[in-house]
């Protein structure tokens, strides 16, 4: 078992990491919450709820607690205002008061749509983050950042509203999706590269033993817990975004830009960001904040993930003009996050449009050279 | 002019009152946030908008600032999720950033609504309230409780935003309705007999000067500095409600009950907290709380606002079961606050239903002796 506090005064909180404690959620609940509350509302989605919620239900149910589960479908078009009123409206018509529980179990839009209602419904109850995915476990069940999409735009309609626990079984892992898999190292190694090189070495040492689960339990609650370690520590500095969380967004400009000009279909978040982070350390490497050696060993560490996706259709100005909307922009300006060496950041403001244009060139190239050679590759051994 | 501080940490905010400074609103927010905002959404209802966007929108565009005005139709049946998207929506499509402003002009139904908008967009943006009724210059405006209604439930969904300033010309309360004039002496009448014997005296003293607007200047200005010191002393000792501001609910468990038995179309809310407070305050003198002289004194100030309504029609039954609904309701216990004398007031769990509906009988005696002799009255008189 790990534990990561989050130190945020007041909104304090630990994440626990422990193999195979799913089943004793419950057991969590009581021992944060005392005898209260007696309403406990899950939110989760069908893939979810067939794998996991009649364990979490029974769990809760043991403590003596009223489960109220919300199950909705999964996919990120449901990430709507719609659906988070449908879940308040599911609480509020069970009674709901300020001291009932949300617990968000699922990946990251479970997380932020679980949350946003909790942040929402009478004014902020308590809520719970159970991540189920990579991603949730190891970047967005940590700091607080709730949110729905609005047509005219992705997380543009939420609230800060840190969660009272987050409670990781890292057994559940093993039943995502490769391609999910994959998505999560996105998170992973942006971790690494702007935080902790010794973090970095661990993931070329074990990248390929944790990404197939073959870890002992132990190493995978040390993997879990060393990312959000990282994350709380960024979060604790800075929890509305004023400065230093923004290098959170390493690898995230560009990587925005390409699920944009994709539709959104093509890369899964965390893919967009490890490409991403080929197009930001390029810039960082011609800045020479980072040497030669250092860039081979990002990104060959990238690359490990098998990471992959079309890009010969991708033109250097549709991504240029694509991150000129992105959110992050300030007064026209964008802000780019450089690794200065591998495991430290910081923000730069004054990236000019031709090291933009120079580094995307860079990273379409590394993209198409290695698409083609894993196409050639499945073409021979036919997988 | 008055000014009034709102002690909340690294959330405080200065609550300025001052006759005439509506025109003065743009030097306000330029002196708040410096060469920031570059765009300020103005949200208002038709009727403020008529009579007040004009100098605000002027005030501030001379700034240099961009000014986006939403205007909302008049009326809390549009305090809905669907207005509040529709605000969002609005603010968006004009690409507002993380340090655009909003300013709510108007009412508490306006100060809800751009709150609650400025809470969630963008994760949170500053606000500014600018209340032009009574209510929301004396309470709404002041403490950070934003919200909008649910078809199950008022002010249901919400959050917790302070505004960055409130903005107080009390010359613009000369155009209000006299019933919201009458309606506004609810939440004034109460802070005096919860926090400020003083203030009471005061009140004693001035009432019908200040409710026809007679006072000079200074004397109104006064009269919203007290109220706001009181609102915002008790706000700071318990930003989120965990214990003493509690107390600013004196009147409103049987006033809620008062407007819910009647549709929310005969009371204003504020005439239903001062004659909440009757019952209420024959409660306290039950229980020797308050001595028969202070419950006479609270009565008769109540009774000068000219607070009228029908309720003979009006069972103690349906409004004893209409308590039991109320959202301040916990774990099935309704909680009272009662007066302990003029000038302080303490929250008690342990009313029983006989004292309730004692109290509430009580009440409803006082409002048909008044409801009748002024009905005699206007026969006579014409009126």
């Amino acid at each position: 078992m790990e534990s990561v506090p989050v130190q945020l005064g007041d909104r304090s909180y630990d994440i626990r990491i422990e193999a195979g404690s799913l089943r004793h959620t419950g057991r969590f609940v009581t021992e944060l919450f005392g005898s209260n509350p007696r309403k406990v509302g899950v939110v989760t989605t069908r893939t979810v709820a067939e794998l996991y919620l009649d364990t979490v239900f029974d769990s809760l149910a043991h403590e003596g607690m009223e489960v109220i589960p919300v199950v909705l479908p999964d996919g990120e078009e449901h990430k709507t205002t719609a659906t988070w009123e449908s879940i308040l409206t599911r609480f509020i018509e069970a009674r709901f008061e300020r001291n009932s529980l949300i617990v968000a179990l699922g990946g990251g839009v479970v997380g932020d749509m679980a949350g946003f209602a909790a942040a929402t419904l009478l004014r902020g109850i308590p809520f719970i983050q159970v991540p189920t995915t990579i991603v949730a476990q190891v970047d967005s069940s940590v700091g607080g950042k709730v949110a729905v999409n609005h047509p005219l735009g992705k997380n543009l309609v939420g609230s800060f509203h840190q969660p009272r626990g987050v409670w990781i079984d890292t057994r559940v892992l093993t039943t995502l999706d490769h391609r999910e898999v994959i998505s999560g190292m996105g998170e992973v190694i942006k971790h690494a590269v702007i935080r902790d090189k010794t973090f970095f070495a661990f993931l070329e040492t074990n990248l390929e033993q944790i990404m197939g689960f073959h870890a002992p339990d132990p190493v995978m609650e040390r993997f879990i817990a060393w990312n959000c370690r990282i994350k709380a520590g960024v979060v604790s500095e800075d929890e509305r975004e004023g400065g230093v969380r923004a290098i959170l967004n390493y690898g995230h400009t560009v990587g925005h830009a390409l699920e944009s000009v994709t539709g959104y279909g093509r890369f899964k978040h965390g893919e967009a960001v490890l490409i991403g982070m080929l197009a930001a350390g390029s810039i960082a490497a011609a800045r020479s904040l980072l040497d030669e050696h250092e860039l081979e060993r990002q990104n060959a560490l990238i690359l490990r993930t098998g990471v992959r996706g079309r890009v010969d259709d991708i033109e250097t100005d549709s991504l240029m003009d694509a991150m000129r909307l992105d959110k992050k922009v300030q007064e026209g300006r964008i802000r780019f996050v450089l690794p200065e060496g591998i495991g430290r950041a910081s923000i730069y403001s004054d990236v000019t449009i031709a090291e933009m244009r120079e580094g995307i060139s860079r990273m379409l190239d590394i993209c198409r050279v290695q698409y083609q050679a894993e196409s050639l590759h499945e073409r021979r051994t036919g997988i």
